[in-house]
């Protein structure tokens, strides 16, 4: 089975590097040899750690009889959009690690793919092989909730934050030096990619359809070490989710925001750069996934399982449906019907009756309070930070009591919010 | 697809009803309708939750020409050999859970087989997927270790001790009228239910033969609260690990045992009656797959997936490798050849000297010390409990030294000793 590799960069190098070091090893297992013809790249002067033939001729190696799978690296959304279009449309089969182009057009790749192979395993978490047990591992399950920790340099910030009481902006700073954050962080911390990633693994245990504009996106950017506080106090650790949670048999609720997380959960112990899913099913119960999310040799890993699967001949289907119309489709709960607990954190006058008019506030308006902290002042501080969090209300109710809370002449900061996930 | 399940107990029963509840999914997700036609039981007066038609006729059932797949769910070793061989001779499908049969009929069955589908998913950490996983989801990878918590009793039983403090006994018991330990649950403590998981695993990541008589099993019956003690003192947890590891191209050592993990670990987090089963890839580096390891619906879960597989008709290699003839067969390496770190326990006299002659011994016999701690005695006690961990050394060496020590005359009991896992 012979593969172009298009995009010979860190993840593209390392698939080559694999075909070739674990040979053996692979073709054991998927019952061919899988070799890496060739590579494309846009300047063939620039070193590599690679050893397979390069060309920066795109155009002709599409073209190509010999290659069965191509193998797009590239990045970026339209272009690649194109070109597999292309390869699909001559009926070979395509391996991809890229979640923008699925967050947008899986469902047209999916309809042009028809019986042609479409791996993606890497684009979601990559080396840990959620895609697979999405659709194969815990087939049998309605999914009730996919909980996911799927952006490393966001999980990254918020553990060094917790352990090392600094600032966000002292730990981006950190990321940054380290190469765990980019140059333009907006895309991790703001909560994007993952909400891509998410998009897609609701593909597979939904078939809803959606792109991230329409659902509710907030990244760890105001995060503050108040809130690192409150959570160690309560009990919970602070870490940028994303949940996909079965409403019922119409409905499914898609969110990526921060959240509070007991700290005896296993998703509260996943530190540093690392990832993982939760996947509840109504047979199963509670499953979880782990892995590095990320990573040149760990991506390859799960580029190189789509392609054995290919030699294979493995033919599940791509979004986890083959028939459609069997399944009602399932429909985007709106952002405001969310329903869940919060934690809100107010600095306020150090005056009597500011908490009196506060609870008012929330009682007035459908907010009921779980818990209670005024976190105790230093002499000099004449103002006050009182943490609350509330039971089980809607995201609409929240929302409006935050505006209302918002106006106060007593307030000194705008309300910071956190969703509890339990 | 047409199904008939042998044996209709507690998983069983939840095989036939969640193929019934989930239709609609199951038939969307595999591309065709899969029924189960019909349950053999042996006795058909017993009353059972489970809607389908029952027989106490096995052999009429395994003779009938409608049905495509055989779920052996009946536990036992021989007999289901027998029927699974006829089975297979008549190129029919099996998905079986049934570990004891795979720690000794694995590969018998497997060249059986041949082309004809045999799942066995749900013989593995209930319903974790992670055969699947090894099989395909990590298959670009040489497999450098498994650490697994396999066996939801013994997790239960370590997970108490720690958390209650309560002896393993009371513990034991508590077990028992939960439901979570067998009446006789030698089997399930001694750490031979493990063990048969492990030689599952270690078969599709190695291609490794072996009985469970070849391997390296310790159970967790002499676990003490004065080990859970030493264990909180130094940031560890005990649990009974199931550890594959491959020393060299040639070699891979199998083992079951408690071990002191570190508490930061993943796999120090799992308790109760959970599973996890830790894979490092050369590849992808550390995954986890966390989930229930027993259980009705769970296990169900697994046998389910099998079914949807055989659906889809995939094709992987029953235990990892397509083409034996071109990997190098891996052997077991002697469990006196192990190397690992050690803890030891010693209850001596109270006396001068003592403390040197131990160490002496120690570091005569080439045991070299990590860490030492003494327990603060009670004034009536006349004894005092050492604790120790050692560096890394031979399992041989550590034997010879715990031979030696449990002839001195200031020892009061016989030595403890727990591998140590990092």
């Amino acid at each position: 089975m012979n593969v172009a590799i298009l995009g010979v960069g860190t993840v593209g190098s390392e698939v080559a590097n694999i075909l070739i070091e674990n040979k053996k090893l692979i073709s054991a297992r998927s019952g061919v040899k899988i070799v890496p013809l060739i590579g494309v790249v846009r300047n063939l002067n620039k070193q590599r750690n690679c050893k397979i033939p390069l060309s920066d001729d795109l155009n002709s190696v599409i073209d190509r009889n010999d290659i069965d799978v191509f193998v797009e690296l590239m990045g970026g959304v339209e272009q690649p959009y194109r070109i597999i279009n292309r390869i699909l449309k001559k009926q070979k089969a395509v391996v991809t690690a890229n979640k923008a182009l699925l967050a947008y057009h899986r469902y047209s790749l999916q309809s042009l793919a028809g019986n042609t192979p479409f791996g993606f395993e890497a684009s979601v978490a990559g080396g840990i092989p959620i895609i697979k047990a999405l659709r194969e591992g815990l087939s049998a399950n309605k999914i009730l909730k996919i909980t996911g920790i799927m952006n490393g340099t966001s999980n990254y910030i918020l553990t060094n934050m917790a352990q090392n009481g600094e600032n966000f902006d002292i730990v981006l700073k950190k990321a940054q030096d380290l190469g765990y954050a980019e140059a333009d962080p907006a895309f991790d911390i703001g909560g994007f990619d993952a909400a891509h990633k998410l998009l897609i693994l609701a593909s597979i245990a939904y078939g809803v359809h959606g792109n991230p504009e329409d659902i509710l996106i907030e990244g760890i950017e105001n995060i503050t070490q108040e809130d690192i506080y409150f959570a160690k106090e309560f009990e919970f650790v602070i870490k940028l989710l994303t949940i996909a949670k079965r409403i019922d048999d119409e409905n499914v609720e898609l969110r990526v925001h921060p959240a509070l997380v007991p700290q005896d959960k296993m998703l509260a112990n996943v530190g540093g750069v690392m990832n993982a899913v939760s996947v509840y099913g109504d047979c199963v119960g509670e499953t979880l996934f782990y892995g590095p999310g990320a990573g040149g040799k760990a991506t390859a890993s799960a580029v190189i399982s789509d392609l054995i699967d290919i030699a294979r001949g493995t033919k599940s289907p791509m979004l986890g449906y083959k028939m459609q119309n069997e399944i009602h489709q399932m429909k985007l709960l709106p952002a405001c019907e969310i329903m869940t607990k919060y934690y809100l954190r107010l600095k306020v006058e150090d005056k009597k009756g500011v908490l009196a008019k506060i609870t008012n506030i929330m009682s007035e308006n459908n907010i009921s309070i779980d818990s209670f902290l005024q976190k105790p002042k230093a002499k000099e501080e004449s103002d006050v930070t009182l943490f609350f969090t509330t039971h089980t209300s809607f995201e609409k109710d929240i929302q409006n009591v935050i505006e209302i809370l918002n106006t106060q002449s007593y307030l000194k900061q705008k309300v910071a919010m956190i969703r509890i996930e339990e």
